[in-house]
């Protein structure tokens, strides 16, 4: 049955391109996903699948039962995008200002609905049943995962997979490991409260911007210094925003970065010190500040068995080259929610374009789309596994 | 005749504070002064003053020929208004989001209109023509005032006096200086062109944040190490923006700011300066850069004899308890641009409100109204005095 | 016969601790460790065991041959001091101005002189060569191993253990890794070449402080954002050195500091991203400068069917509470160069005063002595298990 | 008179170089001036001038009494030297490593030694009495001016005269002005009480070399942003001193500087600023620190009509070319302790090596000997002048 569905992804695979062109064309931001919500609930409506809309939020949930006894397998994609200009060159390319599908999850709904579809053509065949979470919001925290649970998603699930399609992986290879994964990934704001004033008279001010610049650099000491280089942690600003005017000092500067931990010790020990010298280039410049720490998703920690099977299904698929165990990664993911509740494995399925890197949350993102085929069928070998 | 007119003044100041009023809430960006020039032109109109409208752009000049023989005095305020945020807490706040007369010219407005229609009431005992010359955008170079001039405003004057109602100088004082009054006012824009990625790949991406916030603080020593102490420059950067998203490393950063200086010689070596700190704190971080300098409004350079008249003509005013030669002012303002045509002299009017000092530019700026009073007198005085 | 040895090293402790703390007085500088090499000498005269002085600089080798045929291990102990001022308040401090054991190696060299006198005494029993090297010169790259070596002392060695007495580890635990267990030490040293005068006139110099300290902040963001953080690396600035009065603005400034890597390629990148910091800071101060950049020691890799060797016989010894594998450390070693030409493992005898853990190379640094007689007894037994 | 006088110090001309030359070779400290007190001694015995030795330290003073009555004038020259090393490659250049005439006290003190030479010689003719004070430790606050004075060297003086021969001044120029005319010079030390530890292991360290980098970093911005563009203000660091290894961060480092100012409330704000700074940038990085500001010498303020007696003196020179009041230096000098005790006035005589300009304090330092000519002619003249 496998090589029968193999065949049927091959087929689809036109269509898949299709649409995952379409969504690329109107990403929408996290939590503000409803068109693309109401798309997916469309495929489902036309599959004949039953589903579930606006489940924890934006989530939208399908469960297809096989017609002989198994185990449940849930499979997740994320559908939102992210708040960045595309400036791609290319005909489906976003039409949306300043958003953009930079992350490759219009792949990941894709893949999921083209699994759907192939699974419920066969559904007479198929062994246990098969939930596709449809999750909304991954890229801001708190995320979709976390409601979607909440809202009842793995109730009778007994394994869960999930894939990201990867940009830094080649195309042709298949990657997990067998405990963490994925970082935690915390999200801070610190505002910087100084004085504004008239550019030409600077000591009639606090310049925010100088205190925020010399804070940005100070930080970097941080990672540099404080931490056991053995440790593995990432400490980056996202954004600086200061000012309306040339010759107008500001009152306030803006500035909002990510912290990157596996070690929960660290994690807490980096917040403080990011408070510790906060308050230090604060006092040194005579100005206030409001420093607000958001832990955020915690790391993703596959379960090995789980693992290991996730690796052999992608063996199972020709066009995988290589599937392999790896170091984990600093990116963070709220699949790490799931993997808390039930068993199961995330992995990443390398979509890297030949001879065209370019990392993801980039303006010039985009992805070997082939790397959808990939991804389904190592979804399909993993799920039909379960109930082998 | 002169205390006559200043008692007229007296009896139109509840008029000329709610004129400012109107147009404190509905301030206008530099160069799209449509509607605050549309209401000048009303009052000359109604004045029956002749005048001419989008002079050198959306300036307005009226001119009033005294029954009398004299000499032709220009007097000049500027109309346009400042990309803050109004945050004051009062009845006459700005209207208009993102804009605010934060530096006073609303008062200079109703000051001049209040001039001429106090001199238009007494035209038959007038000698020689008063210029009214009500002037767009000079916060924004390259200002109004070079393409009025061009467009003639000064022909056939012989005196140009202005002034400026200042925070800085409290309500009741009068300063002038009798050369250098007000300093080179430069705009300069730099682009940090790094590669942006993914927040938690740093070593992926180039951090444009990271080197920005280097710049910053390299370039605070230009002015600490490398300017003569004895010599006078200001390096203020007002705006620094990067980035749409926390966990998103941006491409690029932009920085914006103003360079003051009172010697040609610094201002060219300041620029230099920028330019090679630039370029070292990029070439240390490996990202390419844009570097935009503007040389803007040259130094105001009173004509001593009409700066000696200027405080002359304060003395007789009797709210002026202090008219004082001072120390130059490290503002800039385009109204140079007239001294290097004609005679004259530009002034600080005293308008600090008691026990509350804002500075100019300040998202909470005010000034003492009363001090619309002493400008509006002062300018009389100075004006009949040239054809005394 | 292991037991019998374990007894004697009990016997000798008093002897070692006295013999440690002489030497702790009278700490030499790397490659001038006269005295002490005099000192090692006189030893092996008095035990009646053949020894080579002067060996590749100021290194000793004593060759003891047992009554019985077997493979030959080598033992190395190293024993040169620190430039750090003893800041101990007891009777055994330095009495070397500014220098100091600051690292252990007395400890070491009464160690392997105490494995020398028991080893002796049973000699008519020993199976197989030892060979006893006492190195010089482990704390300044090029260091001692290299030229030791090329000297011949690995000449007919068929495995080579030591050890080093670690303050980091508790008193009782003995440790070492499968692979990489030390890191790779470069050395750097950067000479920035401004222009002094006087400190009241800055703008007439290139102020080299100014610049270096802008540099030591700089360097910290290679670090920080341009290592992958998965890697392992360690940039440390150990001396910065400018001036010699208050109000003289100096034309130099020395900057000496050490990379601490495992992976060769972020070894080489990190000495190419400090010249490309260094670089760029000099062209934005218009400043020269001096760079030179030592590759020193490679990294400490054990072999791992050694070091499984080396826990083994530390479990025979009844003082070791846990033989531990651990993740490697950041310290460099010259023993590294051992492991190069033979089959053996370096490990870590932890020496940790209980409730006073000081930091190697602190000016307060102080071990457990006791620890001695762990390292002693496991050298011996690693010594007996290859010729069992 | 005067004219005799002036060919006088033309004959002595080679004997001021040869003396400024041998002092050149031996300088000293300031405050152990011994062997250089003790040649200037010697040259009065050979004079027959009564002199007093040990004078407020190493000071010496000699009373040359004129045959016919007169106002009493002291002259004064200073004869330390500076803790810089000499990198001339010249016949004459300092024999004691690491002290060097790079001030040009030398030629002070052979110009002061060839005035009583000449004025002795015509002491029948002389009118009133000349005091030449020989100071010590100019360059050192607390100085040797006030112990001087407070010996009583101003004694019965009526006026007082000093010069500094000055190579930012080109020779022929005689330079000084009506007030303020040298800055307040203060001298403060920062320690930064970091921990040390292994380079290796930054993690368990608080490393002051990078607090210490941050912290030099961070003071350029108090002239850059916190002081009035229109005042004046110089913030230098001289030295920075910490660590002893390449491998060790240090526990402590040392920073040492200087600020330069007129206003007494700017300097009473830097000093408040620096230990804002200190305090600031210590917390972020959770070391301690100790900060020692000595306010030094107070401002030079000449009184205006002996700043005009200086240039018709000069005039009197044929060899100055210009003699002008000029704007205030930044550098400092004790002299300003004998102008808050009695009217005079401080001068600088150019001395500016054609082509050759190198500041003052630089270890090539030099001046064109000629004009010590120059020097000895005007404290002449002026001296005359005071009992024409």
């Amino acid at each position: 049955m496998r090589d029968t569905l193999f065949e049927e992804i091959d087929g689809l695979y036109d269509e898949m391109v299709e649409m995952r062109r379409f969504l690329h064309q109107y990403p929408e931001l996290s939590f503000q996903e409803y068109k693309t919500a109401a798309f997916i609930q469309e495929q489902y409506k036309i599959l004949d699948i039953p589903y579930q809309a606006n489940v924890g939020g934006n989530g939208v949930v399908a469960t297809l039962k096989g017609a002989k006894p198994g185990k449940t397998v849930a499979l997740r994609a994320d559908f939102d995008a992210l708040p960045i200009q595309d400036e791609k060159d290319l005909p489906y390319k976003s039409k949306n200002d300043g958003v953009m599908h930079a992350c490759g999850h219009d792949g990941h709904t894709s893949t999921l609905l083209a699994v759907a579809k192939v699974l419920k053509k066969y559904q007479e065949e198929l062994a246990g049943t098969v939930v596709f979470i449809h999750q909304h919001a991954e890229e801001l925290a708190p995320g979709g995962a976390k409601p979607m649970i909440e809202a009842g998603v793995l109730e009778n699930v007994d394994v869960v997979y999930g894939t990201h399609l990867w940009t830094n992986t080649p195309y042709g290879i298949v990657q997990t490991s067998r405990g963490n994964f994925m970082a935690a990934a915390d999200h801070f704001t610190i505002e910087i409260k100084g004085k504004g004033g008239h550019g030409a008279m600077p000591h009639q001010t606090k310049d925010p911007i100088v205190v925020g610049s010399q804070l940005v650099t100070n930080l970097q000491q941080i990672v540099s210094r404080r931490i056991d280089p053995l440790e593995t942690a990432v400490l980056s600003i996202g954004q600086f925003h200061a000012g309306d005017a040339y010759n107008v000092i500001p009152d306030v500067a803006m500035i909002d970065g990510t912290v990157r931990t596996f070690n929960p010790d660290v994690q807490h020990f980096i917040k403080e010190e990011i408070e510790k010298v906060i308050k230090g280039t604060c006092i040194g410049y005579d100005v206030s500040y409001d420093f607000d720490y958001a832990y955020g998703y915690r790391p993703v920690v596959n379960h090995a068995e789980h693992a290991e099977k996730v690796l052999a299904a992608a063996e199972q698929v020709k066009e995988v080259e290589k599937a392999e165990m790896i170091v984990p990664s600093m990116t963070g993911e709220d699949f790490a929610y799931y993997l808390e509740e039930k068993p199961g494995a995330y992995f990443f399925t390398g979509a890297q374009i030949e001879n065209g890197f370019v990392p993801h949350h980039h303006p010039l993102f985009d992805f070997d789309e082939r790397a959808m085929k990939i991804a389904a069928k190592t979804l399909i070998a993993a799920t039909l596994n379960v109930n082998k």
